[in-house]
């Protein structure tokens, strides 16, 4: 067991999907074993640009850790815990943004992208604004080492590290921890259905880890392929082709998925063939998770049980940072 | 008694001197007698510009504390509590946050004021700029219903009742109450020994409250008067003369102050013998303070006692109020 600590997790806004699977899940499962690793539900995040809806934000952090438990997080390695019951992260918070200017703020390129999406213009919640430093507390509170993030969100670690530096410089005292990210390999982001870049929840293109069988069935058939392959004898593209880029991920027989791809680029491979395999290989990785999802869905309070247990060890341990933290700062009374 | 519960304290940043005095703490210990009173020493929010001192800041927690209680607040009647130590207000100004765009803190008259009188141009620390949603936390925390405060400060009351509004309404529960403003009557705030309008300890023209017998005499002595009052025999000004305007303040025998100004408008009466009198005057309000101050500095243990009990009744009403925050916000676990 490594001592280096990792922080990662998700915004409860809806349940998890295979981008999810893919691109962080499996990740966690095999973290968990070589790491203290810390699994947090981001309601208080997730209000940031939810606040209008906080009862989707509360019914989806059950969800979310229905999804955790199915994939094989396993609460014995894995801390699993509710970031709004822990005090520490907005106390924290607070001492924080006194180090970081509006400025800086303005400058970090993945606020900047966010804001610019969701279209906010001069009407910019202060809350939203403010959300790095809010992960500066989530990141330091645990003095995490390892945040496995995408290459957009690595502003957000450079601006922990940011502070990490002035906190300990201005308050003398080496008492929070720099992080490192830990990016995930190339090629382990999901295209959407439809052939877009991104699956995701709101694009309406996503396949979930609660989805039924039907439904994955019906997902599947849908996907987007080579609108240009028209009939069977058609030779295919492969390129952009949605089903093949999800051989390529998810088909454990390489050399199948490979006399797939010549078959179909010559011609003469239906769509629904290969879609078909495509349907028995996701089932395959699909239906255990299913299974046990089913299994935690049905005693939600079991549930709950072990996210307050994670929340109790995380909040013991981010209460020690803060008691740290403010000793340096001379606020223990 | 009545049912409204007053709000109100001090950064943190020095000791109390003669202005805060007749400004607010005359006022709060009339104000015990007939509300419930919380008096906040605001540690967090002085370090949102104290952020590189903070060992100022805790020395002077026990300084202001000191003051308070030689001046008569009571803790018996009043609450006295350490900022700091209310976990509470932390994380309502978090959910607060989501309320308040950037451009409506960018509004606020007072903020844009200190903003400009603290030169930070474009380095504002963000801690500084949402100061006004924490205090929006401190306020409704308690659900304060009074809050006595400046004419420059109405700003912030009013960015309170935005939020309490807003969070009532979205929510769709009455937990928070809008407070009222507590200006006090004109003419009570005192200038500074060199004239200035405003007495203040960064401006170096301050009698503190903790000041000895010797140093009062000196201050007193070093007044500024009016300047073209060279010879006793000259007619001097009373307008915008320091002595008279303390004279007028401190003095409770208002026929001799009458007599005095009628003397010094005709000529004849020297600077000296005015200020002797002052001297008298404040001696009789300073003295006892100074000897109660006394009392309570050679006992730092039981004066922080007196604190953590306030703190921890202040922390139970604060903890009740973010319970009721957070069921309106389906954040009960």
């Amino acid at each position: 067991m490594s001592n280096q600590r990792v922080l990662t997790g998700d915004r409860p806004t809806g349940p998890l999907h295979l981008g999810h699977y893919v691109g962080s899940l499996l990740n966690r499962i095999e973290l968990q074993n070589t790491y203290e690793q810390f699994v947090m539900i981001a309601d208080v995040q997730a209000l940031t640009d939810n606040f209008e809806t906080p009862e989707k934000v509360r019914a989806n952090v059950l969800e979310v850790a229905y999804d955790y438990l199915a994939v094989g997080i396993d609460p014995k390695k894995t801390t699993i815990f509710i970031q709004s019951m822990i005090p520490a992260i907005p106390e924290l918070t607070m001492y924080y943004m006194n180090l970081v200017t509006i400025a800086r703020l303005q400058r970090n390129p993945t606020l900047k992208n966010e804001i610019q999406q969701k279209g906010y213009e001069s009407a910019i919640p202060v809350g939203f604004f403010v959300y790095p430093i809010n992960q500066v507390a989530d990141i330091t509170a645990f003095k995490a080492t390892l945040v496995p993030v995408g290459e957009d969100q690595l502003p957000m670690i450079e601006q922990t590290n940011e502070v990490v530096r002035s906190f300990n410089r201005l308050y003398n005292a080496p008492v929070l921890v720099e992080a490192k990210a830990l990016i995930p390999e190339k090629g382990k982001r999901l295209m959407g259905l439809d052939g877009k870049a991104k699956m995701s929840k709101s694009l309406g293109n996503a396949i979930f880890l609660k989805d039924s069988a039907d439904e994955l069935a019906k997902k599947v058939r849908s996907m987007y392929t080579d609108p240009t392959h028209l009939r069977v004898e058609d030779p295919g593209k492969i390129e952009g082709n949605v089903v093949f880029d999800y051989l390529d991920i998810f088909a454990p027989d390489k050399k199948t998925v490979d006399e797939l791809k010549a078959h179909y680029q010559r011609g003469g491979l239906g769509d629904m063939k290969v879609k078909n395999y495509l349907l028995e290989v996701l089932e395959a990785h699909c239906a255990p998770i299913r299974e046990r999802r089913k299994m935690f869905e049905a005693d939600p309070q079991q549930v709950m049980k072990i996210l307050l247990e994670g929340t109790r060890h995380a909040h013991e341990i981010a209460m020690q940072t803060l008691k740290e933290v403010k000793t340096a700062m001379h606020l223990l009374y």
